[in-house]
């Protein structure tokens, strides 16, 4: 079950490989207040510029997701092709054009089947309703290797509140861009304000805080509509109510970036890297995005290879404040640097990471009070192979 | 023939695998002024840290090498070792002990089997003379290929100077950081401070411009002598003379980076990245060292697929001033797209990638006059594979 007055549908474009639906629909039977991530990445897709412009109002109604052309480097032409999405759906669905966001993950550089888009589309709308969350999830997959939702209730103030969510993640579209969508759908009341300020909140401890490669998708792309059709009074800025409900969207948000960890491509482990006693919170986030994006050190998790001297390196070029005569390093709860030197625990620590496919590094620089978390994942030839394959 | 004055060594201290060198000598029969350039990382060897204090004296007699143990994060110990390790070659060589040097590369945070050092040091002494520069470049190979020497002649004022150099690359210790050490001996009369300069401009256009996987060793080290018994005058500033030598040395060291690269672990493919029409100098450099360390870039790469898409997304996230609609790409001499679209020149591009082993790629930004060139290579199985294996 969805939150209330939201529908879904999902449809075959032909985009895709046959016999794999590539269209998804959101829907909200009233006026959402809407709130949306994009990409930092200087390139973007023509349909995030698009939802950028959109996303201005703070409203929306439905959500196109087409998966298999990005349509990212297409010039003016990728721009009129998302607009004429959004219009295509706008009529099948009797809404306002601009109330209609599009998001699009697939091969860059190609212009969009537009001839196929149409009747697809035409199709998608004559199918609202009929989609359950585990659907649209699967009509968004690539080569993730499960459907990404999951689904909270809450009361707050006498009222049931539902929260929704899918996303697709690090998986290839035969073979582009590693791309993270997600959608949230509620039937809270909650002004845009609010909404804009607990998505970004959210995604900044979870979405923000995980890497496969390093690399940022031209088309990633978070939102969320909240209708209000719970019927609860909007929820006050500081107010216990806004606090639950923000807990609630904290966890969504962190359990679906566990799960597009977990499906990362060719990843067999999911690696939790916590860097505290840093100078700051900045520094430590640095120290361990360096640490979580290190080739080395995600070979040897691969290995399972406690090779900590490949985090004491990640850590001194990552250009902090570092003594190495203060580093604790611990693999799950064993300690097996203290400061900057070997306990000899290698043996114990490779058999932790051998018979665990999560795992916990902690690094204590001891300069300080900064901490942060990031997720990551090993690396194996499984990537390799995956990410060089022809496109055609 | 070496240069004037040079002599080396080599020797098996039974610190790697037996029945493979593990111990290199460069010794000068005069002072040699000697500059060094050393790793960025902060976390550094004590051979690292050794050489960085004694090489303020700008003097130099001998440099020992070892492979298979990279005497880093072992503490006070570790400094002693070193200290000893140059001490027994000195007394061997009867030198000043400060004027030895102590270059290690292998595990990181095991201590140095100094049991196996001392007679294996002791052996090197009495081998000074006995091996060629193919000996030595030999004798600190780890993974590896192939070894990396290369010697040049030049007439300066009416001498014959001779510069030769060896390398070691990004080969991992069995299996530790990826290190890069270099040795250059010349018979050269040049001044300290020229030869420090002369080493950072060539390090600047050679070493500092190549990347396996972003990862920086703690133990990365160049040294260079000059021991002035060709007779010829000091290199003046400014002179013909000091810009034949300079130019000689420039092309000594990107043609041991170009090697180095070549023989990456598991990689197929050189990669030139030049990206040129940069707001800056400074963001042409960021913007090819993004795309040379993304690993979707290199993956396609390896899967002879010309995905400018990557490369857009690369250059996309790195921070750079950058419009994409201005982009010009080129594979070789072929444009794959012009204005930031597609030339539909894929097939072409991917034939040109299946048919050669060392692929230039120019990316003109169109922004203003900066420029950059960086070496890199694709990403394998094989790199994967290498770097995951177990250290026992």
């Amino acid at each position: 079950m969805l939150p209330k007055g939201f529908l879904l549908a999902t449809a075959e474009a032909g985009i895709k490989k046959p016999g794999r639906k590539d269209l998804a629909l959101v829907y909200s039977e009233v006026e959402a207040a809407t709130a949306g991530l994009f990409t930092t990445n200087k390139v973007k897709g023509a349909p995030v510029k698009l939802d950028m412009e959109r996303i201005k109002s703070g409203r929306g109604r439905a959500i196109i997701v087409n998966s298999g052309n990005a349509n990212v480097c297409t010039g003016k032409q990728g721009m009129k092709d998302a607009e004429e999405t959004a219009k295509i759906a706008a009529n099948g669905l009797g809404i306002d054009e601009n109330l209609v966001y599009v998001c699009s993950t697939g091969v860059i550089g190609a212009p969009m089947p537009m001839d196929r888009m149409r009747p697809g589309l035409k199709r998608l709308s004559a199918e609202v309703g009929k989609a359950s969350l585990e659907d649209a999830a699967r009509a968004i997959m690539t080569t993730d290797t499960f459907p990404k939702f999951i689904t909270k209730d809450l009361h707050i103030n006498g009222k049931e509140i539902r929260i929704s969510a899918f996303a697709k993640g690090a998986g290839m579209i035969q073979p582009d861009m590693a791309t993270m969508l997600c959608f949230i759908m509620t039937d809270a009341a909650i002004g845009k304000t609010q909404l804009k300020k607990m998505l970004s909140d959210a995604a900044l401890k979870s979405f923000n805080r995980i890497t496969v490669d390093g690399d940022t998708s031209t088309s990633d792309t978070a939102l969320m509509m909240a209708n209000g059709m719970a019927g609860n009074n909007p929820l006050k800025e500081n107010s216990a109510d806004l606090k639950k409900f923000k807990n609630a969207l904290d966890s969504i948000c962190f359990e679906l970036a566990r799960m597009i960890m977990k499906d990362a491509e060719g990843a067999t482990k999911l690696i939790e890297i916590i860097v505290k006693g840093a100078k700051s919170g900045k520094e430590a986030l640095k120290g361990a995005f360096t640490v979580a994006n290190s080739l080395l050190v995600k070979t040897a998790m691969y290995g399972n290879d406690s090779n900590w001297g490949r985090i004491m390196a990640a850590l001194g070029r990552s250009g902090i404040t570092l003594d190495e005569e203060k580093v604790d390093i611990f693999m799950e709860r064993l300690n097996i640097v203290k400061k900057g030197a070997a306990l000899g625990k290698d043996l114990e620590a490779n058999r932790i990471l051998k018979e665990n496919k999560e795992i916990k590094i902690t690094v204590d620089l001891n300069q300080g009070g900064g901490s942060a978390r990031v997720l990551t994942c090993d690396l194996s030839e499984e990537y390799v192979r995956i990410n060089a394959e022809y496109r055609s």
